[in-house]
């Protein structure tokens, strides 16, 4: 099942989406925003699921569905709380800096809690009062959205609880982010809105490439049109969502409607990374990447990151070349412009 | 004005609340939730209010207001950003560890994002599964709930976005926290759920005590029914909300409903904060605090952290001896028992 939320006051219109993307119908009978569905999903998720068949056999009656309409699927949230799972990109973060990465990084996952009042549509552009001066950067990443969560609750359990799974473009201020990180408090200002791709999808949907508790799929990543990063999502994923649950969940519950992100999608340098796409490589999922390759390389980055007017998309294919989530497509905008 | 959300489902029953805190009135004819009124407060507001009036001189159906039976106002919100505006709190952090704190934190404010999905009501248990391994402490802390607020609002005008205050408990879990801040993401476990107090208060009802984005007055807190603190909240706020909502909106807008917190409230030394509040002093508004103070004295602490079954009381009296917010009572509780 397929579920968006289509631009509505401030927390959408929710409809079930076909398959392919292209028809919708209206769920306000069962919920009338996506939250209403999560507050109550064990007795609404069948009804939504009447919808969704009935969609599929042509039985219901149907809307166009344009992504373009989309806010994300929570346009607000009560908790985006994103992790840092690929730690090989943790690792060249340090690397590139030329720091060590504590070896306790690789069985205790860094989670950071993100604002989650005012997420961006997926179509919707980045405004930002500055481009160069705040290093504005796209994070390509899988998120998952949870029902509620017991405290204490271990990480099989966690995958339980996992309702809907989406991309995300996790906006990062990269100028910004060292002077904040050496304040102590962790990110603020150089994390600002992020946003969802069109479509949340249950895990059902997505068959054999779900497992556990990981997306086993290329992370298409575009820059102004050109293929930027294809790294996949289920390789190098050292903590998987379950992993990433049960640590959020450590010491309170989670609200059902919470989100929990992978973090940039990454894959290690000799499974490819390090190269470009164009060269058959994994490419890259943020710009940040590709700078601290070029660092360790040449000594200096080389790759800008985004300017006004640039464009990012991110999205992720199914086997037969569909669009599963549909597409983020955003450009980086002047603020008052 | 007065709001409390009585609890009831996810998001509580707005109730307008009488001056003294004896009576209240049911508001879902305006707003079912406090969350809804701030969604469209300049049209809800005047409803509000006019109920208040009733309320005041009796034209109103009533019910008795019992606190124990809120919720905090927000029993759950789309943000929640803790500040630590009292900048002589973390001087004496560093202190107390032998470190400098930058120059800069004097003029460029500490904020860092809360979970916001999950706050205990006023009276309820604190959770956890650990006590002294934990490190349990409060925070007592001044609140702002603010309307929608532009992206690079400034701090002038942010003061107008202010539309309620409160109290709040900033559960903390001090032995987390130094590994949590040495992984560079800032607090995710050391910051369990939160509580606020029995009602959240507009501005224009505090009189002269707000001034100048400050509440005036002494923020009593009693652990184990003893007075331990009594700082007062207008003074040594490096920071006023104004500032605090600014740097917040720096890159991003915030949502109608989003939280902004104070951080602990903090008198100087040379205030008083230094001695107990038997002797005269301002005591302290966590127990780190007076740690700090002892660890600078003798080279230790001798206060320990809250245990099962310790007891936390904060609230803020105006001059007439009344509690204007009513009282956060919460006991420290084993996760599970």
């Amino acid at each position: 099942m397929k579920l968006a939320s289509i631009k509505s006051g401030r927390d959408g219109r929710l409809v079930v989406v076909s398959r392919d993307l292209t028809r919708c119908t209206d769920a306000s009978r069962i919920a009338p925003t996506l939250q209403a569905a999560l507050d109550d999903w064990a007795s609404l998720e069948p009804g939504l699921r009447e919808l969704a068949e009935g969609l599929e056999s042509g039985s219901m009656p149907v809307e166009r569905f344009h992504e373009r309409e989309c806010a994300s699927p929570l346009p607000r949230a009560y908790q985006w709380a994103d992790g840092s799972a690929y730690v090989n990109h943790v690792e060249l973060v340090r690397k590139a800096r030329g720091a060590e990465m504590p070896e306790s990084f690789w069985s205790d996952p860094l989670i950071y809690q993100g604002g989650s009042d005012s997420f961006l549509g997926p179509r919707d552009p980045i405004v930002m009062a500055e481009d160069e001066a705040w290093g504005v950067d796209m994070e390509g990443e899988v998120a998952v959205i949870v029902d509620d969560v017991a405290m204490g609750i271990d990480a099989a359990d966690a995958l339980d609880r996992i309702r809907l799974v989406m991309l995300v473009n996790d906006v990062s201020l990269r100028s910004l982010i060292p002077g904040e990180l050496a304040k102590g408090f962790g990110f603020f200002q150089s994390k600002p809105s992020s946003a969802f791709s069109p479509t949340a999808v249950t895990p059902d949907a997505l068959g054999e490439a779900w497992r556990e508790g990981k997306l086993h799929l290329p992370m298409l990543v575009r820059v102004n049109g050109a293929p930027f990063g294809q790294a996949n999502a289920g390789v190098d994923m050292t903590f998987d969502f379950g992993r990433l649950i049960a640590h959020a969940a450590k010491t309170r519950p989670l609200c059902a409607g919470t989100i929990i992100g992978s973090g940039t999608v990454s894959n290690k340098l000799d499974g490819g990374a390090g190269k470009p796409v164009a060269d058959g490589g994994a490419g890259y999922s943020c710009i940040a990447e590709i700078r601290m390759i070029e660092t360790i390389a040449n000594g200096k980055p080389t790759t800008p990151f985004l300017r006004f007017g640039d464009r990012v998309e991110i999205e992720m294919l199914d086997r037969g070349g569909h669009t599963i989530f549909g597409r983020i497509d955003q450009t980086l905008a002047r603020y008052g412009a």
